[in-house]
């Protein structure tokens, strides 16, 4: 028999409870051991909770709860009291699982480290994409083999967003706000729109496909928040699709010749609708991973929500027993070495780029002579003339470009010294393209 | 250091090779151990092989070299010499990883029971669908949960064609020559059109997913040799799309109320559009997963080839090498249960049936009795007139019916008795329907 203390009984802890109460039996049969529920700690006695739980199992002494159990379960979320009870956890040899995101990409290493040194194990299969299995794949299915790019659709309300404004042309505050009421969005959604919860996965998926230690801080992000009814029409109009996706990827540093290295980000980006990525609607997310030998991997489902998140705990939580059973030590993967993040001449993407121009003669031509001089070359450009009547000189024009792939540092250059152009009124937005 | 003997140096076991020789290094701070090449079974020394290698690695003393080994790659291929060769390293505690599907369908459950007693372990990530982690997933990342139901794509061949006959039109025929002449296809394509390979693969997924044994003689198997143009027009113009699945599901026995069972099969299958299998094109393979608590999952993925496969097996080799330097004992997974597999009346499904019938008044309300009869309700109808003028007596229609879900047997019986009706000339097609 083991000891589960579980800590935190809200959207997920609460299901965790419920299936570690149900499925008593079979939990037993896969593990070789009987999980018992030793309590739940929560900070009110007295909250509503979603299921029916036997009120003698809360407790509002989490320490105390810790210090009886084998295996700990961390679903309280936030930094502290959270790091501090798992460090409790760790340090007298229980191991632990936990779903923190926000945590782990703040302090995973040090965890991590915390938890090999004292034989005790730390697993997060719930924290990147819900209840996709990704972090075992990566870790162990893919051990053999070296990954070189990952592309996350990891936040299901960002992605419930841009697919209803691609659906339906809505403008960005009304899925908003449409998400809101329907549940797929927080009151305060700025973790999720300004792309900082994605970030954080971001990290952990950089940190696991490199063997390298990435933190928060290391991810480049940029939110949904200025994608606009027409970046997703002209996207459609050209065959493809607005997602913000989680990139990391493995890069050569320099001009591209240099050492290895990663870049980590999170931003919109432009994917064409034949890519297997473009076809995850709705809340769900996907994992896109290349591979040297595997070659393209994807990995698909519910990124969120109570039951598909205790789906995963549970994983991890049998899986530990399953060791704990079989007497071996805990072994929480760390990096095996350190590479350095790349700089904007590192990353090469290509760009589309929207601008409004004046509609005069020549104008075209000073654009793509700015595109010439960083030497980005163009790969596609859709004019689109104004309301006023063409060639009369006080009409606009609306230009997109697509462009190959070039460094980030030359396209970055390339946007600026196009606005400087005096035939450009504005430049409507920058969006970065994947998959082609 | 830990020793490893290769057994075949063909597509796959060629690129294992070459990997162990290339990667040494990271290979060996991701396991913990060196990783050692000890040697290279091969049937004739002087065969020409993809890649350069060692000459002196190889060797056609097969025992002697698996004799000397910590770890043993099986990528013979076959019955024997691969099963004694096999039984030979469990039995002397060696850990081997495998990739054959045809060996382990059949003799898998004793395998497993011969590794646990020896403290072994038989891995097999390879032998399902290629690179694409599913074993691990379904082991231990859903271990906490309870999968109702697997739906895979796990034939890169039979996808490829019916992807063909779906893009072009093609008939059956002309689709599979096309696989032939671009490598897609064998020479003998038996084992992929007529299903046996999936079937294989159903099995272990069946045995994975529901814990418990199930050989390929418990797998209903029917390939793609039958499926016409014009049955992928017709699913095309109703919004499917026909993909040969092998399907695994927890069913109840009796009718539909009875105890827990299994039911495992290989068929045609019309899938909507919109379903995330349907958008697995070319030679690609999918696994979708639904469990009670993570719901719908899919895994994506090259499901064969030199290197994709060597991906999933180096995988596989580095999780063991870890295990054996953390002096773990292996644990190959065996079935907890022995769950019954259901007959006819506990398997629900729908069908879709095609029928060329006179063009008389009074044929439909006839037809439409005998659905009646075996209480199977019509879901969709849709008729297309003949040549002959219409309502001539002489001329033909075609009626294409889907059905809502009923019991297999109910289905079955339904087309019986339709058969037997005067106005029908004859039953064309009969293609199950998934996912709706
Ligand atoms: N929800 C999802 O879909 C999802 C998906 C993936 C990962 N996760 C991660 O899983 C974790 C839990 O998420 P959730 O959605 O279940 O959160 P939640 O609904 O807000 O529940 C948090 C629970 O923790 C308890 N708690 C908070 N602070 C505490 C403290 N200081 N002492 C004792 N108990 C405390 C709360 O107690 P009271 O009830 O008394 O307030 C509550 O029961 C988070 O790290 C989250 O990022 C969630
Ligand atoms: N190919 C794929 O894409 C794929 C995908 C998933 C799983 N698999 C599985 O992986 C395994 C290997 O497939 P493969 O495509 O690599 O096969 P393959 O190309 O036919 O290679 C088989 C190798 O085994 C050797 N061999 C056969 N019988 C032998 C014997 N009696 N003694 C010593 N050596 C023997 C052959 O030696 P010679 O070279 O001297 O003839 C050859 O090197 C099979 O079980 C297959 O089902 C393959």
């Amino acid at each position: 028999m083991l000891k589960v203390a579980l800590l935190g009984c809200g959207t997920v802890g609460s299901q965790v409870a419920r299936i570690l109460l149900e499925d008593g039996d079979s939990l037993a049969a896969r593990s070789g051991a009987r999980l018992e529920l030793a309590g739940i700690a929560v900070r009110s006695m007295d909250a509503k909770r979603d299921v029916d739980l036997p009120r003698e199992l809360f407790t509002d002494e989490a320490e105390a709860l810790v210090d009886s159990a084998d295996l700990v379960v961390e679903l309280m979320g936030g930094i502290e009291p959270a790091r501090s009870l798992i460090l409790r956890a760790i340090r007298k040899g229980a191991s632990v699982v936990t779903g923190n995101k926000a945590l782990l990409a703040q302090d995973g290493p040090a965890l991590f480290e915390e938890a090999d040194r004292n034989n005790a194990e730390l697993s997060f299969e719930a924290a990147v994409a819900g209840a996709i299995p990704i972090i075992r794949p990566i870790r162990e299915s893919l051990s053999g083999d070296r990954i070189t790019r990952v592309l996350g659709i990891v936040n299901g309300t960002t992605n419930y967003i841009l697919d209803q404004m691609d659906t339906t042309g809505a403008a960005f505050a009304d899925a908003l706000a449409e998400a809101q009421r329907l549940g797929y969005a927080e009151a305060d959604p700025t973790a999720d729109v300004e792309g900082h919860d994605a970030a954080a996965k971001a990290a952990l998926l950089a940190t696991l496909a490199f063997h390298t230690p990435v933190s928060l801080d290391d991810v480049r992000c940029e939110g949904i928040t200025k994608v606009t009814a027409e970046d997703i029409a002209a996207a459609k109009d050209s065959g493809f699709v607005i997602k913000l996706l989680a990139i990391a990827e493995l890069v050569r540093l320099g001009d591209g010749d240099g050492a290895e290295g990663t870049s980590v980000r999170v931003h919109p980006t432009l994917l064409p609708r034949e890519h297997p990525l473009a076809a995850v609607r709705g809340a769900y997310n996907a994992v896109f991973v290349e591979a040297e030998n595997a070659g393209q991997l994807m990995f698909y489902g519910a990124g969120a929500g109570g039951r598909p998140t205790a789906s995963a705990v549970m994983g991890d939580l049998v899986s530990t027993a399953r060791r704990l059973v079989a007497g071996a030590p805990g072994r929480t993967d760390t990096a095996t070495r350190r590479l350095p993040m790349a700089g904007v001449e590192g990353i090469f993407t290509s760009y589309s780029i929207g601008l409004e121009v004046a509609d005069q003669p020549g104008v075209l031509s000073r654009v793509a002579a700015v595109f010439a001089e960083h030497g980005v070359s163009i790969e596609a450009m859709r004019q689109t003339l104004g309301d006023g009547a063409a060639g009369a000189g006080n009409s606009r024009a609306e230009l997109r470009f697509v462009t190959h792939r070039a460094t980030e540092k030359a396209l970055a250059e390339t946007v600026a010294d196009i606005k400087n152009l005096d035939a450009v009124e504005s430049v409507t937005s920058v969006l970065r393209v994947e998959g082609v």
